[in-house]
């Protein structure tokens, strides 16, 4: 149960990314609530005092994991915010960006995405959350105003489903065998913005 | 903390189906694995063999309120395979189906939807998600035969992404307030099926 290199002895080498890699591993097994400091000793072998060495709190590392998936999402968000051209092209790059970020840091967004807002990090990661999702609006919105975009759905709900498809990545996506995040992307941007419909 | 109407005395009237109700939303703020019966029966307001009365187990419970979620998805199946016309007409209607379902029994959705497989029930429950599934990829195999579904799209991939947007709805519908389940169902079938982008 120790991840000690052969040949090496006593405390296996766990920094504080290796830790964080095993805790939200364990978060998504049994949830957030349902994993203690005692759980999260005995999945590393690692007695509880060598955890807090690296991190003082099962909360600081709800934190340091959601983080990870939030940075990735507005780094993306800021990219898009920066850019030229028009806000519907914007939208799909948005889109493709956030595709990336899901399957490369994917067990941080899946706890990401899990958060229900019982502590004051869960609440934080909410706001944020909420503060992505208009900036999606914005940009269906601007696409609606430039014409480009139907003008016959509601612009939140719009939001709401085009990110519906991607986060039902965390639900059924597998790395192994199966399709590239570039594959997963062109087929989000396919429907959402062509629809399936045979033109 | 009870639900004893004004001037009745004594243990508050639970049947089975209101005691399911409130079950359900505990399951739902709590998770399943860490409500306990004892939770339930200080929610309540009752004793647990007085629960035990309506109902032997908690797991029990789970299979009535995931059954109550599958068994409206699966009506809406069958009388969508019984139908007649084109493929994408009853993809169509499975989809808007779904959504109807969705709405009415949100609770009952929301709890299948989190189920992790930890029990005989949930696995079970998980079985008939994935035959759900099935039937909605072979319904775009189908459209995509009849030349109504554009091909370069996997149909597995379409179907969850479909699902994706209309499972969406327990994250972030509200049933005060908000659209209509017909509208909601609008908004999908035209994003997914016609596209965002302007003619």
């Amino acid at each position: 149960m120790t991840t000690a290199k052969p040949g090496r002895r006593g405390r296996p080498g766990y920094d504080l990314e290796s830790l964080l890699t095993v805790a939200v591993k364990l978060f998504n097994e049994r949830g957030y609530d349902g994993t203690s400091m005692e759980d999260l000793s005995k999945k590393l072998g690692i007695t509880k005092s060598a955890i807090y060495h690296h991190v003082p709190s099962k909360e600081e590392m709800l934190r340091l994991a959601v983080d990870r998936a939030l940075d990735g999402l507005f780094a993306v968000a800021d990219e898009v915010a920066d850019g030229d051209g028009p806000a519907i092209d914007r939208l799909e790059r948005l889109v493709r960006g956030s595709v990336a970020v899901l399957v490369e840091r994917l067990p941080f967004v899946t706890l990401l995405l899990r958060v229900r807002g019982n502590t004051k990090v869960e609440r934080a990661a909410l706001a944020r959350r909420r503060e992505f999702d208009r900036i999606v609006t914005d940009l269906v919105k601007a696409a609606e105003a430039e014409g480009d975009v139907r003008p016959d759905v509601d612009p939140a709900v719009t939001s709401r489903l085009l990110f519906g498809m991607v986060n039902s990545l965390i639900e059924w996506y597998r790395p192994r065998g199966g399709a590239s995040g570039d594959e997963l992307a062109d087929a989000i941007c396919k429907i959402a913005f062509s629809g399936l419909r045979r033109g």
